[in-house]
């Protein structure tokens, strides 16, 4: 048995997001049933990030075993031949037995792009939150301080989710503005259910004025998701890169 | 009557095009049919650039007379409560009596969007061409200067039009590489059908180097279409503006 790593780029837009479920498209759906015809296998895979419905990925990761003789590298180009055009793979390598999609991992990226003209995009409608009110990034990039580094992010987790353990460590918050695009990009050990979605929404918040960095401090100290702002949309939110050690 | 002049931004992948035909779903035919919701009145617009099925637009532009009370700046909000989301009016205002979308413009710009990963991008699958061939930037961009200028441009329009006189004159190529995208902007006082998507396509040639400069050049003096190279697909296209005399 070898053990495939793949990373995985997509379009969320027309799928149910990641995770296998019955009787909805789903990415992992799709690849699963790719799989099946090109090895005749029945091969159940690991992603390394659970994205939900729209959301997207540049750079999400999959591992599976198969007992299959196509060489580990060639694998991207034969699924790619069978996936839908919403749903391709970058590259296919072998690791180690051990190796886990998701239980490996030692961090995440993920951007969210917000689009800023007076009216909607068409051509963004898919791929990003359309933001027409003023926002003021300097107050927003001095609130993204507050939230990196090691916090209990309960306040920032969707209400309902079962995680015991909600301390995570963001290294980096990125705010970048080129014409009407702001790109914020989050970098971390790890994410809680919606968190990327609920910071940015917050994030907006302070940035439109509604809330300040008082509030924010409030939300990691009181650990209250109500206290928090809305959870963004999906559709602006990219998965980019999952980090593993270098041997793998 | 007031003449009133929009310009539209849209996401051409679900339309067969601009142009208003029966059976079939259009740009134009949206628009007047947003028109009719609004106004009441049964209006005709006419489009500055009639865009091929799949292409895009940033800033087509036209225009239609109306009896309409409606404030003319108030026009592309109203619109857009109506339109579908992949079509929006980006702006909306009066203009003389005289002035024609299609007559009165004095150049169009265009860009073209080529994604150069090793795999094909989901994302960019309707936004873009994929090449995982090599490219000389250089002679391509040598190339480019061949066709700025004034000449007769019969070579790089599509078989079977019927348009009399083909000289244009292109101001300007740019051709912008930057990651795995390359975009090529034409700025031109006109563009013959499919001339832009010709040069793009011989342009391509020329960068993999199944084509060279002497070819081009015997294009433009033989103004012979099959010299040239093929049609580069729609959906990488996008029209980005049109140009008018400052008083309109």
């Amino acid at each position: 048995m070898k053990n495939i790593l793949m990373l995985i780029e997509y379009d969320g837009t027309n799928y149910s997001g990641w995770q296998q479920q019955p009787n909805a498209r789903t990415i992992q759906g799709e690849l699963e049933k790719a799989l099946r015809i090109l090895t005749g296998e029945d091969i159940r895979i690991n992603g390394a990030g659970r994205t939900d419905a729209k959301v997207h990925a540049r750079g999400q990761a999959a591992n599976f075993y198969t007992s299959s003789t196509i060489p580990p590298e060639r694998f991207s180009k034969a699924l790619n031949s069978i996936l839908p055009e919403d749903v391709a793979i970058v590259s296919s390598e072998e690791v180690s037995a051990a190796f886990h999609a998701r239980f490996s991992a030692v961090g995440k990226k993920y951007a969210y792009h917000i689009y800023r003209g007076a009216s909607r995009s068409p051509l963004l409608r898919n791929y990003s939150l359309h933001v027409s009110y003023d926002l003021d990034l300097g107050i927003m990039r001095e609130a993204s301080k507050l939230l990196m580094g090691t916090h209990d992010f309960a306040g920032f987790m969707a209400a309902g989710s079962s995680v015991q353990d909600t301390v995570r460590t963001i290294y980096q918050i990125d705010i970048a503005s080129k014409d009407n695009s702001l790109w914020i990009t989050f970098e971390g050990n790890g994410f809680l259910y919606n968190m990327v979605r609920i910071m940015v929404g917050t994030l907006l918040e302070i940035g439109r004025g509604t809330m300040d960095s008082l509030q924010l401090k409030g939300i990691l100290r009181d650990k209250a998701r109500d206290l928090a702002g809305p959870t963004a949309q999906p559709q602006g939110l990219y998965l980019v890169k999952v980090f593993y050690p270098l041997t793998r």
